[in-house]
């Protein structure tokens, strides 16, 4: 349960991102949840959907938990809510927009109804147990993010999840200095507060610069311009909306997430679009001058079962690529996705499109603080002990060597990783225990019950394939019924295969001859012997034996 | 045989890489290649060990091919050499450092002896069947490269392999403008040059700006400094060891890689490093004082069995990371590995190590020419006709706007891809056929035998596992001997299968009992239905079926 006035303060999921997804703050018998979102898999990550933070922790303690409070509307903090939900019941606190995709998400689940989602606006004062939470408006790639000031009895804590200081935001509110500066005022004992970019210098550059950057290519494409972008970043569809107004180009969504997500973000007034400018996919395909055509749509990963990974081979079913289409991919890779990213927007010019990417182009700006900001934040806030959250190792390492330069004494920074717990008490801080805390594969309808050891097995199918041998003996004789009947695949091409599968059934039938029959493995060893000469390969070899 | 008075310029191999890793040009019965190199595998080749390209064409021609001209000694380029060699017998031609760099490669395969291999220098002009080739020497991370000017009956081609207009190269020796400008003067018909960093704008900065972003480390690393970088970056070799001796440290290059071109840079003097600055690495491991050491080993693209690679993760077998080492990264992850590199940093700073990558200290420039270089080498060459090569469609495609910039027609500009045909005749440009040119994996002993059929059964392998049936019937009642047998691997948990199994077993055995028995059909359906109803995954599904 804790000592007593003793506040922890824990990192959940994320892959290697600390804290990325969930942040646990637990004092006495009371927990508050910031943030429930979802990772994508890395390229190793075989047949994975998608990742969630392991809250096992969170589980065995649900009747302590008093609120969740959600910062903003990205995957990455609220796409894991369902699967919390399904195990912990506690009300959901989340600003406008954030609670709108909420809603959408949860409606999709069929969890709507069950769950308690309460709103909450920038300015709020709200106590949630012994925790009194001050939401703050941040400026991020999403309208409606927020900071939080926690006022807890081990002191007054600022957690800052994604953010940037985007002097002319898309929205124009700009992030609230004057509370980062009242906290300052009133003390405050510890910021934790995100590392994304610590190693990218300078000022990340206003979400202002992508209008100019868009009017270029809204006055030079020759034809119809399909845009990508992430679902969820809806500053992103109103600079693309205001573009189609000024251009006198209509504008669809294409896709469940995109249409369903400008629809709310519609409805609750943080996307403008006239009604004159916006049409379904279908009016937009009956357009006939292209020039008047502009499309919006997800895959900007180069996701294959995305409209634009479908789009750039050629297999999407609604609508295909014509030669002078203008597509702009309005993003960054995530790393790891370079080659994927790559790979498609080769595909798409080999179409005869035009593809508009943020290295040749300002057509994306990183919705996340770059160092001088960070320096700026931590002298706004000036905390007595610092943490940095939302980054890997090498990312939080280097925002802690930001905090030392801006005069965060060095003994007052704490880097840790996911599932490591801190324990704020008397004014001191300490990292004590480590909890599971790190992530839970998501794969069809397993939760958590693929690990690591299921990951290698994949691996080693994929690494060479598989060799299967099935034998059938006389249990008296201890002779073949017939044949060994043998299966590749992912092993070697057809043509290969006839010639290594007559030799390896003749090894077989030495073995077994030569009395080694009930020596399974004398058989795997033959063959696997034979194979690594013949090949320089290990498929995995499997032996299913009946005696009759 | 083409058409009288008609040069073929043909690019091949090299993935998405137009002529990265070989070009040939075809002049009657005559054939002269350009390079010979290979790529690594990119995240779904699974299993792949390298990629070399598809020389179909040439082996059918290999008594036309007068000769290989090699243009430097980096694996992409040299590295295919011994695979083409068993093929084609043609004398070599490559520069000093090059040709060393080759012969390492060919002793290692024991065909040194075989093979023609003559030396080449910067301002030759050798006579090649009826190609007259005048190599000039270019900048680029490896000392002695060279780009190429050919004459041939239809024209003066100009022939830019990697290059980069350093100022102040590490060797003190630039690229050869005079030789550009004369070949101008002369008239060149058509230039093919380096598209890799077209999508950047301005100058690839000096190697000159690594030296001093290395004595910063060599001050401030409090313990051992170990560097990775690629084995034929003799360049960044030199750049190491002048650190060291200026900063009193020994020097051991680790890695046989490493030690092997190390020996023959030094022997053919393009690396000089004073006798006492060297150790072994057993030497090294010896000294007392760490501040005494430098290491230099591979791994700068976290492949988990390289040096790096290991000592991320505490295998490395002679040595490890201790706390207070420094470990620098002196390179740039090529795409497709960036989360790799990520991960194994973030492995190195768990160990107590502190990271210098490119993203935080200029450690590391590229090789190769930017916007602004590219652009002066095409108003220093003056073609007529413009291909650029040495780039995905996407970096060609930018390659080929800088060039319209410049003021070549776009008519005279083509853009092709990997076994698209050129020729040239009469003054005129024509695309014409296209042969097969792409790459061909190498997989252990296999060369070209893995298609991509193979690696797609490896990727459904590696999606969701395999779930085998052994059944064994009588064949005269139709009932099963024994209750169905059922291996699975990479598809749940142990404790999954258990669960699953039975259930599995008993609709098989429904199957069966219902007289379903030879259609193994309805078999398969029947398991998978079941296990896609519990999982929502699809393993492939495999029967084994003996009647006794």
């Amino acid at each position: 349960m804790g000592k007593k006035n003793t506040l922890k303060i824990i990192p959940l999921g994320g892959l290697g991102e600390v804290g990325k997804n969930m942040m646990v703050y637990e004092y006495g018998e009371n927990i508050l949840v910031v943030d429930a979102g979802i990772m994508f898999p890395e390229n190793d990550m075989l047949g994975i959907d998608y990742i969630i933070p392991d809250f096992e922790y969170l589980r065995d303690k649900k009747h302590l938990v008093r609120g969740i409070v959600i910062t903003h509307g990205h995957e990455d903090h609220i796409g894991a809510i369902h699967h919390l939900l399904e195990h912990v019941s506690a009300p959901v606190y989340a600003t406008n927009l954030t609670r709108g995709l909420i809603q959408v998400k949860l409606e999709r689940q069929g969890m709507l109804d069950k769950v308690n989602l309460r709103m909450l606006q920038a300015d709020d004062n709200i106590q949630i147990g012994p925790f009194q939470v001050e939401p703050f408006h941040v400026c991020h790639s999403i309208p409606d993010s927020v900071g939080l000031g926690i006022t807890t009895p081990a002191g007054l804590i600022v957690h800052v999840s994604d953010f940037k200081l985007d002097h002319t935001p898309v929205d124009g509110w700009p992030t609230d200095y004057a509370k980062l500066a009242d906290f300052s005022k009133r003390g405050v004992k510890l910021l934790l507060s995100d590392s994304t970019n610590s190693e990218r210098p300078g000022w990340t550059p206003s979400e202002q610069v992508i209008g100019p950057a868009l009017d270029k290519v809204f006055e030079e494409a020759p034809g119809r311009i399909i845009l990508a972008s992430f679902a969820s970043l809806v500053s992103r569809m109103q600079q693309v909306a205001d573009a189609c107004v000024k251009h006198n180009r209509r504008l669809a969504f294409v896709g469940t997430s995109m249409v369903d997500n400008a629809k709310i973000a519609r409805e609750l007034g943080y996307l403008k679009v006239p009604e004159e400018t916006l049409v379904t996919i279908d009016q937009a395909l009956q357009i006939k001058s292209k020039k008047k055509i502009a499309l919006m749509c997800t895959g900007t990963q180069g996701e294959p079962s995305s409209i634009i990974g479908r789009l750039s081979t050629g297999t999407n079913r609604h609508f295909d690529i014509h030669a002078g289409d203008t597509i702009v991919l309005s993003s960054h890779p995530i790393p790891g996705n370079e080659e994927s990213v790559s790979r498609t927007i080769n595909r798409l010019f080999r179409r005869g499109a035009n593809v508009i990417h943020d290295g040749i182009a300002p057509i994306h700006v990183s919705g996340h603080a770059s160092q001088e900001e960070q320096k700026l934040l931590l002298n706004l806030v000036r905390p007595r002990y610092f943490i940095p959250i939302h980054g890997e190792l090498r990312q939080l390492k280097h925002h802690a060597y930001l905090a030392r330069q801006v005069g965060v004494s060095e003994e007052n920074i704490t880097v840790i990783e996911n599932g490591q717990v801190v324990e704020l008490s008397n004014g001191q801080i300490n990292v004590t225990e480590r909890i599971p805390g790190d992530y839970v594969f998501v794969d069809g309808a397993s939760i958590g019950e693929i690990n690591w050891d299921v990951m290698r097995e994949r691996e080693k199918l994929a690494r060479s394939g598989i060799f299967l041998i099935d034998l059938n003996v006389d249990k008296f004789t201890g002779r073949l019924m017939h044949d060994p009947e043998i299966i590749t695949r992912g092993f070697v091409s057809d043509e290969e295969a006839e010639r290594l599968v007559p030799e390896a059934r003749k090894r077989i039938m030495d073995v077994v001859n030569g009395g080694g029959l009930d020596r399974e493995h004398d058989i795997v060893s033959a063959v696997r012997a034979y194979l690594y000469n013949e090949t320089k390969r290990r498929p995995m070899v499997f032996v299913t034996l009946s005696k009759t």
